[in-house]
């Protein structure tokens, strides 16, 4: 199906909002008329430099407060109309939109409102217009699908069809199936918008919070079929008045939202992009650093050895149990110091993956990176963590392990099994693209979001994982776009016995994060421990939580750069991160941050 | 009356967030549960900076969930409690709060919860601690605050009480007239929040909306008058969850915080500062530049005239009709290029003004800037614009008009009359305390807040105004703190006819914004004119708009360093601002500055 966008779902001028929906891919476009008014180009311009760019122009919309008024006010709206169908006719755009008047002046009369549209269609059809009347939720006396095609059913002009939009027909809670009664060939247009699910005045919520399908809590698939049944074949347009989009640079929106339609017609069933390969493990993440010495030592007291070295290139492998970390000293550093650069995603079809997520427009990167490394499948997430799709010692597939000679270092300590998580910080303005991103791509559970008390703004953090837990990523955003080392990546390591692990860590010469007594103390209030527990956990510095299904104790590393390590001990069926603990282990490392000011 | 915010109205560690209370005059605080739990500050010295700081505990609230449980749970809930007991002896705090219970545990049995609210009473009056239990508006059983006192009366002891929330009670839409009911004895504790009125989940505009009094929509005068009629004597306390503060500097959040107090106060008729003094017009506006040649020249185009210089400083007056401006090229540049740094004020009494915005807690500037001045009496807005408070040419005061001596160049034009407005951008997070600022202090009318798109985001904007509109000053704030040049200050020049100062304008070499003709073919659209007047506005590039009351016609300079001009014609009563046309002026002067580069 054709996919189109409206330019107020995108931030610029009308060119970049243009050029930006045109390098997503989409077909078209619905121009809102603040960015035309805005525009320095003629409406002739816009519509070629649209031809350039393969787009269509397939819906204006001028025009507010048209019908079920008094005869005076409804000449000067057709005076109005006819100034805008001139327009559209250098704009080259055939289909006008017209929502339900919220007009004090207009009357609770269909009759009305179906006579006066007719004559509105017939002058359009003069000009070779359609016009598509939609219900706002918030209409004055039409405000549901079936009330806005009944009077065009009443109309009943060939020029006259009825627009869908997802968000008024969700957000008031009306039963779609009903769309199944409109013919088709009525259903001039349908615009798509999710959102999430709040309970707020509905003309605040459309105007500021609408998202891109997939991202709220409305069943938009569920939607879409029922309007498919009818024959519907124009396009699939997304008109999502957002915040944070209009702030947020056009291109990765629009890559956003287009990806956002893939899955979405993937979910119905008119495409079939290859299907989701999903991880089963994490084979590695990999470190990069301009200066290894205390990025390793910090690895050496956590048990881990330098078990290989890359045959070509300055990265090591340091490995504990099944958790595997490469130290990458060569890598040109794209941002400051020490960070998370890479990411190996243990894939039973590494290609097949790869496949899907260059379908879903994750950007591909070169599968060889020197002439003697095994080429492996690999493409970049939203915030540039590059995800490579491996099968580790899998034979018939490339290996990177064997790229690496071993260095004759076996562990020796096995406090660590393997990584429990990874947290990443996502960059502002992309945190809803990032977990569905990670759901669509890589077929990850997207959790709940849950906010974090950060001392100086609120964080948000939600976790993409597979069903077993086998991997499982924390997207975390921060309140402002302001640059913060605090909220920097961190490795979760997974322990059976965090205490050993910890005093291991710490006679190793590993320092933790202090936390403070007060923290004990309060434990002490909400749980019963046995004797002495409690006291080792603060004298190391864990942290405790504990769920319906289990319990959690963790701890944390300084930072290295914009790492830190996590160890974490699962009991139970726990199944969440320790969010509870968050709000003090973030002021515990804000607070070591002034006193070492780093 | 003494005054208490809640820590968790501040930003930052618990030391930062006491210190800021502390220099905002506050005589106590509500210690967060959270903020105690991650300071590495034992109790005893928190309680020790508190005392240094001058600032007494009045409250801490560790405690959820307590009352209407079943017997095993409330056990074990006492439990906790003793330890949450011993932990305020040693914080020396002595007023507990107790929210009604959220539990799914929780029954609907007022008897069960007076009695185990009593049995919680006994214990805490153990440790000389009173419980102030409160009707949370989203609480299980207990919303309201006439019930949480129904159940406090009928548990009967003595160390138990009510603790009032003002945005419990006006959230909800209960008639706080009630509250006189209560004994004030019975009243243990007064939180106060403002909100703006949204119509949403009533827990998460708790949570993330809350304002200080007088910056949302609720009659928080109005509550507290009921509540002085109990004889309540305890602390004002301000405990406001909000986004925004969470991110804002804790020093400035505290004194907007205290100064809503303080009207607050004044409302209500138990605190008297000195009266408001509202200003009659704008005496001047100063604009500093490290270089004059572009803006005089921009001046000069205006039909300004170089009027008067400084006696002793490199300042000029340029005068038109009414409209003074001071451009001064000697003071250090504290920010970069050319900004408007003060506003003089024409005031009633220029003395009296600055003692009340002194007692409203503005920073006071030095009277005198040098020997020979005459000493104007000055504070600083929160944005930094210095405001002087002047009495020109009138007898008995200081002239700041006699520091100039006559340059001997009269205006040559006078199609500007006065100044219509000033627009000053306000820095992100302290857009509320702006307004309040100017309407507490000024007294000064702050009409509603409007939202304007701008290419790369919403901006907000809020006019204060004189009743008769002699001082107009539109504030703003961006979508995010990015710095942003194109977002800057103006000064709108009022004219009687904007076509013939537009035109002196562009022949004396001055250009104007240009307006792109999709605009005009829409007002052609969408208004009558005479023959050849859009025509007109469409060359010069002059925007138009219509209220109720009349017309508005404006255009706009280009922009130097961060300052630009406006050239306004009101006609009829027009009382706006022309923010219709808001997005259009921001695209072109986007626009502008990426042909410019600048």
């Amino acid at each position: 199906m054709r996919t189109s966008i409206a330019t107020v779902s995108l931030s610029g001028s009308l060119t970049e909002k243009l050029t930006a929906a045109s390098r997503a891919g989409f077909d078209g476009v619905e121009i809102f008329e603040n960015d035309l008014l805005a525009s320095p180009l003629t409406p002739e311009e816009i519509r070629a430099r649209c031809a350039d760019l393969g787009l269509t122009v397939d819906l204006y919309q001028p025009m507010r407060d048209i019908e079920a008024v008094p005869e005076a006010e409804f000449a000067r709206n057709l005076r109005r109309a006819r100034h805008k169908f001139e327009l559209m006719g250098r704009l080259g755009a055939d289909t006008v939109l017209v929502c339900s008047s919220v007009s004090p002046l207009a009357v609770d009369d269909d009759a009305l409102a179906a006579g006066q549209l007719a004559r509105l269609a017939a002058l359009a059809q003069d000009f070779g217009i359609r016009v598509a009347y939609e219900a706002l939720a918030w209409g004055r006396h039409v405000s549901t699908y079936d009330h806005a095609w009944h009077i065009v059913e009443t109309a009943g002009h060939p020029a006259l069809g009825t627009c869908l939009d997802s968000f008024h027909i969700l957000s008031r809670g009306s039963d779609p199936k009903g769309i199944e009664d409109i013919p088709g060939e009525k259903i001039f247009f349908l615009q798509l918008a999710d959102a999430p699910l709040l309970a707020m005045d509905v003309l605040q919520w459309s105007r500021h919070y609408r998202c891109f399908p997939g991202q709220g809590g409305f069943d938009i698939a569920g939607l879409l079929a029922h309007v498919l049944r009818t024959g519907y074949d124009g396009p699939l347009s997304l008109e999502v008045f957002n915040d944070v989009f209009r702030q947020a640079e056009a291109g990765p929106t629009a890559v956003d939202a287009r990806r956002s339609l893939l899955v979405l017609q993937e979910t119905v069933g008119v495409a079939a992009p290859p299907a989701p390969v999903v991880p089963t493990g994490v084979a590695f993440a990999e470190l990069v650093t301009p200066d290894a010495e205390l990025l390793t030592a910090v690895l050496g007291a956590l048990g881990f050895a330098r078990t290989a070295r890359h045959r070509s290139k300055p990265v090591d492998l340091w490995q504990q149990g099944e958790a595997r970390l490469l130290v990458n000293t060569g890598t040109a550093v794209r941002r400051d110091g020490t960070q998370l650069a890479a990411i190996g995603l243990e894939s039973p079809d590494p290609t097949a993956a790869a496949r899907r997520a260059e379908a879903l427009l994750a950007p591909v990167l070169p599968r060889r990176r020197a002439p003697e490394d095994a080429p492996l499948d690999a493409v970049a997430a939203p915030d540039g963590t590059e995800l490579f799709f491996c099968a580790t010692d899998r034979p018939g597939h490339p290996n990177w392990r064997a790229d690496f000679e071993d260095a004759g270092h076996p562990p020796a300590a096995a406090e660590v099994s393997r990584i429990d998580h990874l947290a990443l910080t996502q960059p502002w303005h992309h945190f809803d693209e990032a977990a569905l991103f990670h759901s669509s791509v890589l077929g990850l559970h997207a959790q709940e979001s849950v906010d974090v008390a950060d001392p100086y703004g609120l964080l948000r953090s939600r976790a993409v994982t597979t069903p077993d837990g086998g991997v499982r990523i924390a997207l975390s955003v921060g309140a402002a776009p302001t640059d913060d080392t605090v909220h920097a990546q961190h490795i979760a390591l997974a322990t059976d016995d965090v205490v050993a692990a910890a005093r291991r860590f710490t006679e190793a010469g590993g320092r933790l994060l202090p936390i403070p007594a007060n923290y004990y103390d309060d434990l002490a209030a909400r749980f019963e421990f046995a004797d002495g527990e409690l006291e080792t956990y603060r004298d190391l510095g864990i942290l405790y939580d504990r769920d319906a299904h289990g319990a959690f104790r963790h701890c944390y590393t300084r930072t290295v750069g914009r790492v830190f390590f996590e160890l974490a001990q699962r009991d139970g069926d726990y199944r969440g991160y320790g969010a509870q603990n968050a709000p003090v282990r973030l002021s515990a490392q804000h607070a070591l941050k002034r006193l070492t000011g780093g």
